[in-house]
C-alpha cells in the first residue's frame, strides 16, 4: 500500500499506530483516499491520508486521542452527501469513516425513539421502524448518514411538519477532540439540565467532535397519507399558495416547488410526464378526516390562484412522485452532462419568498446561468442549482457573483446563508457576514473544545 | 439610602459609577434588594448590592461592561418567578431587573414572528398578538418574562403541541460577559449556518450571557378549541391514557395530571368543585374536525379506562380550568398556611411515567410529606410540590432525601433531573450526577464566555 504525503507532524510512525488501533480496518488506497476527500458538489477534491473503519465508539476514542497527541486533522465521514466540502481533508490527516459504526442499538417502540450507531443511514432506520409502525421523518433527499445529517444540521422535505435534526435529536455520544466520549441529553422529551450541548453539536459539522451515536425521536405513522402535485400560471402564484398555506397554519407534511427546468429535468431523467409549470408538490399526513380537510381547503386555493390540484392517493403514485422529487438534483446534473452541482440554500422569513425567488430567478437569466429551482417552501428555504461546465472559471465567477447577490439579499431581510446544508469550506466568509459578533464566540467556543484545532481543520469558523 | 456590604471589589466609587449608567433607574432599598435575592421557591435570600433598570440593550452592555472591568457579579432578573434560586445574588452585585425592557419591537403578522426585549411578559405579548389572531403558545404557568423562560429553558402546558422555549426562540440579542452585544439566529424558520448559539443561550440561565432581545415564533390561534376533565379510579388509569394518547400521537394540545391532593387544593383556593379523583386535563387545537376526531379518541379510551370524560367547550368554562390549574402551586402553597414550597421537577421516557409516579407516590407516603402532584404528563413530566414547614429541617432533610431517591430513579431510566425549572443553585450536584462528562464541556464553554466568572456566580456550572 502506498502511503500518501503526511501533513506536517504525521510521519509513517504514527500512521502505523494509527492504523493499528483499528485491525485492518483502515485504507492508504488512493482510490479509498479520493473517494472520501470529494463530496457531491463542486468543491475540489482534498483527500486524508488515512482512511480508517472503527465499529465503536471507543474505536473512534482511540484513534482521535492518538490523533489529538500528534496534533493530526480528523474527519469524520458518513457517505459523503454534503454539499460544502464539509469532508474534504483540507490538511489531510485521518478521515473517520462511519460506514461501519451501522448498528441500531436500541429501539423503543413505546418511547417513539432509539439509539443508533453514526453511520445507519436514515433508509436504513426507517426500513427496520416502518413495519413497526414508526417512521424518522428527516428527509434531507439523499440517503445520508444520521451522523451527518446531525452534524450538518440538515432537515428537508419534511421539516415543515416534523422539524429539523435539532428538533428530531434528543442526544449524543460524542467524542471530542482529545478522546473524551461525552455523552448528551438523554431520553426525556425535554429537559433543562445545563447548557444544551446535544444543539450545540448538531451543525457543528464534526468541528467540535465527532457523533458517534444518536438518540432519535422517532413519529408514528400517520394512519392516512396523500399527496398531491398542483400546477400553476406562474411561479408567484404557485409561492404565494405557499405562503398562504403556512399562513394558515394548515398541517402539510411536505410541500415542495419545483420550476419549469427542475420538472424538465426529472421529466427527462425519470421518464414522468408531468405538466411543464411552475409546480408545487404536497403530502398530507394525519387522520383520514384532517387530511381530507386539509387538503380540501389546499385545494380551493390552488383553485383560486388558477392552478390545477391533481391527488395522488395511491401509494405507488405517491412513491414515484417522491422519488423523483428526491432525484431532483441527479436528475439536473443529468440535463448537462459533465456538469458539476452547486446547489445554493437561502432561507428567508416566509414574506420575503416570493420577491427572493423572483430576485433570484431575474438575476439568473441575466447572468446567463442553467440552475434549476427546488425549494422547501413552507419554511422559506430554496435552491437554485447552477450545474455548471467545469472548464469554464468565467461560468463559475458568475455563479458565485450571482449567489453573492442572493445571500446579501437573504440576509437583509433577516435571512440565512444556508437553511440546512451548513457552511463547510464553501462559506464561511458569509457566516461572518451573517454572524458579524457571533463569529467571534464561536472561535471562542472551538478554541475551548479543539484547542489544537484537529478537528475538521479550515471548516464552518 | 443605605448602601448594603458590598462584595469583594466592589466599592462605593463602582457602585456610584455603575448607577451614573441608568440615570436614576436605579435602587439600593432594602426592600429592593430583597425583592430581587429571592424567588418564589424555598431558597433563601440573597440580595443584590444594587438593583437596575436598564431601557435598552446598550444599557446592559454599559452596565456589564463595567462590572466585567471591576469583577462584579451580575444577576439577570425577570419577575422571579424562577424556582431553583436562578435569581439569587450568591455573592452580591448588581442584579439587572428587566422590568423596564419592556417594548414589543416588531410584529410580523405575515411571518408569524415577532422581536420583543427580554422583560416583556407572556401574558403581555399574547394581550398584544391574541386579537391578530396569533399566539405565543409556551406556558409555564406562571406570567414569567419571556428573557426569564428563555434562560430558564422553561416549557408547560403546551409543550406536547408547541413545543418549549427552546423550539420556539428564533434568535437573541445578548449581552456577553465583557458587554460585548451579540446577535443569534435570525428570522428564517431555520438555518444551519454555524455553531447553534441562540440554543445555547436558551437554558443557560445567565451564565453565558444576559438575554435582551428575542426574536420568537408565533402560532396562529387555531381555529377551534375545546378542553375536557377527566377523571380515573386510580392514577395509574390516568396515566395510562396519557401514555396511549402519546404513543397514537394524538395531537392534544395540553394533557395535564392533578392527583387527588392538588385536586382538593385547587377546588379550595379556586372555589370549584372538580371530583376528587385523578384528573386529566385535555386540550385540543385545530380544526373543528380534527379536534373532534381527537376527542372522540380519548373519550374512547378514557371510558376503557374506567373513567369519565367531561366536556368543557364553552370559552369561559375553559379559561376557569386552566386558570385554576395555572394557580395550582398558589392552591398547593395555601393549602398549607405558612408552607414554603418546593417543586420536584423530574422527566423520563413516557414508558416509565407510570413507574415513576407510582414510586415517588409511595415513597412520599413513606416519608411522611404533603405534596401535591401535577405533571405535563405528555412529555413525561410530573412535579410533586413538597409543601414545608419552613420552621422544621427535619421534614426538609426528609424532602432532600426523597427528591434524591426520585431523581436517582429518573436518571436510571435516561430521564433528567429537571424538564423544565433549570439547574439554578438547587440542583448542581444532580447535574454533574446527570452528565457526568458533560459538566466538563459546560466549565469550559463557561469558562471561554466568561473567564471572570462574573455572569450570575454560582449557578449551573
Amino acid at each position: 500500500m502506498v502511503a500518501a504525503a503526511y501533513p506536517d507532524g504525521m510521519t509513517a510512525v504514527w500512521l502505523d499506530e494509527i492504523r493499528s488501533l483499528v485491525g485492518d480496518r483502515w485504507s492508504t488506497a488512493p482510490s479509498d483516499l479520493d473517494a472520501h476527500g470529494q463530496d457531491e458538489s463542486w468543491h475540489p477534491l482534498h483527500p486524508p491520508d488515512l482512511v480508517v473503519f472503527p465499529e465503536t465508539t471507543e474505536e473512534v476514542a482511540a484513534v482521535v486521542s492518538r490523533c489529538h497527541t500528534e496534533g493530526i486533522p480528523v474527519v469524520a465521514f458518513g457517505v459523503g452527501t454534503s454539499l460544502e466540502g464539509g469532508i474534504a481533508a483540507l490538511r489531510g490527516g485521518v478521515s473517520i469513516d462511519t460506514s461501519r459504526l451501522n448498528r441500531v442499538l436500541r429501539l423503543s417502540i413505546a418511547d417513539l425513539d432509539c439509539t443508533v450507531q453514526a453511520g445507519v443511514t436514515r433508509h436504513q432506520l426507517n426500513e427496520l421502524i416502518n413495519p413497526q409502525g414508526l417512521m424518522f421523518p428527516v428527509d434531507p433527499g439523499a440517503n445520508a448518514t444520521l451522523g451527518g445529517m446531525a452534524s450538518t444540521g440538515a432537515s428537508g422535505t419534511t421539516t415543515v411538519r416534523y422539524g429539523a435534526m435539532r428538533h428530531n435529536v434528543l442526544g449524543l455520544t460524542v467524542v471530542m477532540a482529545d478522546g473524551r466520549i461525552v455523552r448528551t441529553g438523554g431520553r426525556a422529551r425535554k429537559s433543562s439540565a445545563g447548557y444544551d450541548l446535544t444543539r450545540l453539536m448538531v451543525g457543528s459539522e464534526g468541528t467540535l467532535g465527532i457523533i458517534t451515536e444518536l438518540t432519535l425521536r422517532l413519529w408514528p405513522i400517520p394512519e392516512a397519507m396523500a399527496a398531491a402535485t398542483c400546477t400553476f400560471p406562474s411561479i408567484d402564484a404557485a409561492v404565494e399558495v405557499a405562503i398562504e398555506t403556512i399562513q394558515l397554519a394548515l398541517p402539510v407534511a411536505r410541500m415542495e416547488l419545483l420550476d419549469e427546468p427542475a420538472i424538465e429535468a426529472v421529466n427527462a431523467f425519470d421518464e414522468m410526464d408531468l405538466p411543464v409549470a411552475p409546480t408545487l408538490f404536497f403530502e398530507f399526513h394525519g387522520i383520514r378526516g384532517a387530511v381530507d380537510a386539509c387538503a380540501d381547503e389546499i385545494r380551493r386555493m390552488v383553485g383560486d390562484a388558477g392552478g390545477t390540484f391533481t391527488w395522488a392517493t395511491e401509494t405507488e403514485e405517491r412513491s414515484r412522485l417522491w422519488h423523483a422529487r428526491h432525484r431532483a438534483y441527479w436528475a439536473m446534473l443529468a440535463a448537462r452532462p459533465g456538469g458539476k452541482g452547486w446547489p445554493t440554500d437561502v432561507c428567508v422569513p416566509i414574506s420575503h419568498l416570493a420577491e427572493a425567488i423572483r430576485d433570484a430567478k431575474e438575476d439568473l437569466e441575466a447572468s446567463g446561468l442553467y440552475a434549476p429551482l427546488v425549494g422547501h417552501v413552507g419554511d422559506g428555504n430554496f435552491h437554485l442549482c447552477y450545474i455548471l461546465d467545469p472548464d469554464d472559471p468565467d461560468e463559475f465567477a458568475r455563479a458565485q457573483a450571482h449567489y453573492d447577490r442572493m445571500i446579501t439579499r437573504a440576509l437583509a431581510v433577516g435571512g440565512t446563508c444556508t437553511g440546512e446544508h451548513g457552511i463547510g469550506w464553501g462559506k464561511r466568509e458569509f457566516l461572518r457576514e451573517e454572524h458579524p459578533e457571533g463569529i467571534d464566540i464561536m472561535k471562542a467556543i472551538k478554541q475551548a473544545l479543539d484547542p489544537r484545532g484537529i478537528l475538521n481543520p479550515g471548516k464552518v469558523v
